[in-house]
């Protein structure tokens, strides 16, 4: 398996709805990139101080797999419309599990 | 289930040995602190320019756990003796499963 994994923040004027439709549109990818093995996302928990906003774990059966999502329309769709808009800083590993 | 994610990137200077012995001293916590239910860890893959060097999912049966995870001694310790010598950045953050 290939895991692909990205952390986002957030910039303090990002509403409560735009953070909302972020994961609303993320969640719907699996049902239309048939490479998403496993699409684990969430908001973070507060627990911790200067902690990132958002959490991505995808998981595939390939490298090739992950490039099919990475690239794939409607994923750059979410990109562009929801996530650029309000991105203040981004972190992403990719790792063989 | 409650999920941390922490994304580490290594200074320029850390050497091979270094950023080895990050992997195989967190690859051991699973053995001293039971409260990790799941702990994938491993260095980024390189598929993509400007990542970050290595990637943590740790899962937890609550919150609680996954505090004692964060302040364990033996997680601690790593921290202090390999993590934070070639620390350049950190990304995280906890979410529910």
């Amino acid at each position: 398996m290939f895991r692909h994994v990205v952390l986002l923040k957030w910039t303090e004027d990002a509403t409560e709805e735009q953070r909302a439709e972020v994961a609303r549109r993320l969640g719907g990818l699996p049902d239309v990139i048939p490479e998403l093995r496993s699409y684990q996302i969430g908001p973070d928990a507060g627990v911790n101080q200067g902690n990132f906003s958002f959490g991505v774990v995808a998981d595939f059966d390939s490298p090739e797999d992950y490039v099919v999502y990475r690239d794939h329309p409607a994923h750059r769709a979410v990109i562009d419309e929801c996530i650029t808009p309000i991105l203040a800083a981004r972190a992403a590993v990719q790792y063989v599990l």
